[in-house]
């Protein structure tokens, strides 16, 4: 199903990537707190999670109500019946524009059909690529996201802080993490050959050099030794 | 300086890609344990590391003997004198070409101000960028590399795990993967808001469907926290 125009609640990162794809494919506005919807027949939350519950509640019920949030259940849209949740599985920044929910992926959410058809409407004007997500697969599914992009970040800023602990270029590890990517995610390195001299000599040093790193690398070592069944 | 002919050993993942770019540029031959070297002013060991020494010792002093590991010293490449070591920071695979080397860095190794020159005379070579890193430094710039790369490969595993887990497709995770460096590793999800619920959600979900995974999730979780000054 379509939608004949939608406002947005919100202008953080998500919202204002939405409300500019949006807007080149059916009437848009965006609002702040004081809700001013107009006619939309779709209001779209765009909002901090904590957010979601107050403001579904303060929406007059008429209109599709739906949220972009990852972790939180439909039941924060209460009272509204007509409600679904599009999560893109993507990251945003201002600086860009609608293009970057290009080639993303998107969790869908609804209780009825027709919730699960508002929702691929939607998907289709963002140009997302829906997946169905069951209500309480969202949590779990959430971690997946934190694990691909926040802890993604993390690794990046440990492998930063020790190659420049050996005087090395950080920007040297980029080109690494790219063509990893690439190559499919095969696995390399000492592990995989079940070279355990090397992972001591990497334990030693982070414990010399950085020892509050020395946790993270033993249960990312645990883990990868048991993707691997090397232990 | 630069090279007249240079003699491979090994024919594994790094070994053939780099005697496909060197092949392009200079006379170039590979070899395996006959250590049949001929007449290379360069003998270039792509072993295993465990190897390295037995490979080197075996070597009639005159050419120039390196190395291509990451975290071995040059002592591995005893008795000789003239002698370096070049570690592409890069992953390969047997199917892509001498291309996997552009915007590759590597690290050089020398113990003289001549050692550094012909390792740079093998990057340039190689079409690599070089920074030099000392032979005592070497293990903890490998432990960098681990986290850029293996740790990289097994974040992937897991997020695929947990996003199957809730029914929705691993492909989904690679969009956000790319853009999450595209955009320069910044810092995004839960812990960026200081949103510890949705941490205690993960959490939750995490141990009801795959708990062994918890210990993993929480290490991540302390190292981005600290990195972000949020707890």
């Amino acid at each position: 199903m379509g939608f004949e125009s939608v406002c947005i609640v919100g202008a953080g990162r998500v919202g204002k990537t939405i409300a500019a794809r949006l807007a080149e494919r059916v009437p848009t506005r965006t609002t702040g707190r004081e809700l001013d919807v107009g006619e939309a027949d779709l209001v779209l939350l765009c909002v901090p999670d904590g957010a979601i519950s107050e403001v579904a509640a303060a929406i007059a019920p008429g209109p599709w109500v739906a949220h972009t949030s990852g972790a939180t259940g439909l039941a924060a849209l209460d009272p509204h019946k007509r409600r679904f949740s599009l999560h893109p599985l993507q990251t945003f920044v201002l600086e860009r524009g609608p293009e970057q929910l290009d080639g993303a992926w998107a969790a869908i959410t609804g209780e009825t059909d027709e919730a699960l058809a508002a929702a691929r409407g939607l998907a289709g004007l963002l140009g997302v690529e829906p997946f169905e997500l069951d209500d309480q697969d969202r949590p779990v599914y959430h971690s997946a996201a934190a694990f691909a992009s926040s802890f993604l970040v993390t690794l990046h800023e440990v492998a930063a802080e020790l190659i420049e602990s050996a005087g090395a270029p950080a920007e040297a590890l980029e080109p690494l993490m790219r063509r990893t990517i690439e190559n499919g995610f095969r696995h390399t390195g000492p592990l995989v050959r079940g070279d355990w001299q090397t992972v001591e000599r990497h334990r030693e040093a982070i414990r010399s050099r950085r020892p509050q790193l020395l946790p993270l690398y033993e249960a990312l070592t645990d883990a990868t030794a048991t993707l691997l069944k090397v232990r």
